[in-house]
């Protein structure tokens, strides 16, 4: 899932070039080539599937010139990530009907690759055998209200898979009390937006839990892998409801489980989360660019891999950007706040 | 005078292009175009020189078209204010033996030009008649520590000019208790490096306080005017000592005078003091560059004039400068610092 327009990451990310496009950690590959790399040892790149907005369409060319062309889809406008879903496993489900999917966005970052795939092998094996749909579970590190909890029922595992469990509930963003609860408890988990299941699992499961969206993709089946595929796309897209996943299917399933883990995920939805998931030297402060000097300075994040030097004297908490042109300097405890300041 | 090298100033300002010729109030115009026009109703362009180094060459040109070639004067190296003094005056009397001169720094700002050039004019009709030496002397508004203070002995006043008196002493840079004591009293006035004389009364003080440089000056006078002068004072420049006028000349000089006055003087020489003569909005803050947005932002100064979007939020008492490609962030506090952030 690659439409998202990352405004919380102006002015690095833009609507003409959003964050899963930008090397936003300055390892020298974006965060979609770091998703993408993610998976090659499981997934060859034949079976990887694009769904992103047609903007997009030269950023993925130029960044994943592996990924077949046929295999990236266009979005003609933002539906949440349920439409999103439903078309691509009904893209899926023509090419092989016995496949086996995972879904996952492809602006997160996942530090402990080797966790990561061992969770996705036990996952896979235990969807292709049941009709389990199979959400990762992030054991929680501290009390964060930015994420969505689940809460597993611990008592309940999978007689296949001991690691796996049913969910009992999914949570919306909590307040502060209410996360660090949460977290005092053991079987809560941020819901990481990673999924596992079989195509004809979650293909069934639109057409019990959301027939409007499953009849849209449904009834121009013929048209896919033809040349009229992108018109009828462009016609019917815009007639579905905008909703996650999380409301369309989660929510309302039965046989929904969790697969608890700890792989160092973040969703890197804000700059706080950046500087966490990003290096630090010995003050907190994470520096993402050349030549970036700080004095005094603590608990800070610099991202500026286009100028030349940076010097920093005296900030604690902030963060400081610069990209094309337009800088940006906030405290990281008023964030929320830079979607004001486009 | 236009030959410093504005360390202070980085990163907007460097040894390539120093502050006099940089735009640094973000008027339109540099510090050194500001100068000369602050002269122009009182002297002709013929009449206007400036001395400063070879690597200026090209700005100057770029920048002052309106003086003559010849008018400009090049050291081949920095030997302070009192060789740079000497070798004009020497100039300007080889031209004009009865000239009335006026020496001012080319980076100064003088925001009220009107009283400035009726206290030139009060001063320049005492130097023209006398063999006084008039310093001006500028009302301290607050106890600066980093400028120097003449003590003016308010009983003696010329006969002729009511405005002018006779200095007592020369003041070096004084502690923050000192300077307070100066500002309490009513005859202590900020030094601010711009003088009066006729050129007779400079080359003779040159003559008896300081006979080394002045002969140095005296002994090519017959190369000035001619193709052979600059490889003459490449030859000679070198040997000076380095001393300011006020050391060679000025502490040891008798009829020194002072006209104290009030027009919005500043050296410019920290962010600070420009800060505080640029216009500021209702938080104290001074933006110079365009597209600056402040949230929560106090006592600030803002110079970005390349970039397109400067976004602020909760600042108080800092500086932020970007130039070519260059960023810093500082405590106004803590700017006597940024010398060792190059």
């Amino acid at each position: 899932m690659a439409g998202g327009i990352g405004g919380r990451f102006w002015p690095v990310s833009s609507q003409e070039c959003p964050k899963q496009f930008l090397d936003v950690l300055g390892c020298g590959k974006t965060l979609i080539q770091l998703t993408v790399d993610r998976f090659k040892e499981l997934v060859p790149p034949e079976n990887i599937w694009i769904v992103t907005s047609a903007d997009y369409k030269k950023l993925i060319e130029e960044q994943l010139p592996e990924i077949p062309q046929e295999n990236v889809l266009y979005e003609p406008c933002r539906r949440n990530t349920a439409p999103c879903i439903c078309y691509v496993s009904w893209k899926i489900k023509k090419r092989n009907p016995r496949a086996n999917v995972i879904v996952a966005p492809s602006d997160h970052i996942i530090t402990d690759v080797k966790t990561f795939r061992e969770g996705i092998a036990e996952c896979m094996a235990f969807s292709a055998e049941t009709d389990a749909i199979v959400t990762f579970g992030i054991r929680p590190s501290y009390p964060e209200t930015g994420y969505g909890y689940i809460k597993a029922d611990l008592s309940f595992s999978s007689s296949r898979q001991k690691n796996i469990f049913r969910v009992d509930s999914f949570k919306e963003k909590p307040t502060k009390e209410v996360a660090k609860e949460y977290v005092s408890q053991n079987n809560y988990y941020w819901n990481s937006g990673i999924f596992i299941w079989s195509v004809s699992t979650i293909v069934n499961a639109f057409r019990v839990y959301c027939p409007e969206i499953s009849h849209i993709f449904e009834d121009i089946y013929s048209y896919y892998d033809t040349p009229q595929e992108q018109g009828m796309i462009n016609q019917v897209f815009p007639q579905c409801e905008s909703i996650s996943i999380d409301y369309a299917i989660m929510e309302k399933a039965e046989e929904i489980f969790v697969y608890p883990s700890d792989f160092g995920w973040s969703d890197l939805g804000t700059w706080s989360s950046l500087r966490r998931m990003s290096r630090q030297d010995e003050y907190g402060n994470a520096r993402i660019g050349e030549n970036i000097d700080l004095y005094d300075t603590y608990n800070c994040i610099i991202h500026a891999t286009q100028q030349k030097k940076v010097v920093v004297q005296g900030l604690d908490g902030y963060l400081v950007v610069e990209k094309d042109g337009t800088l940006l300097i906030c405290k990281l405890s008023e964030e929320q706040r830079i979607k004001l300041f486009h």
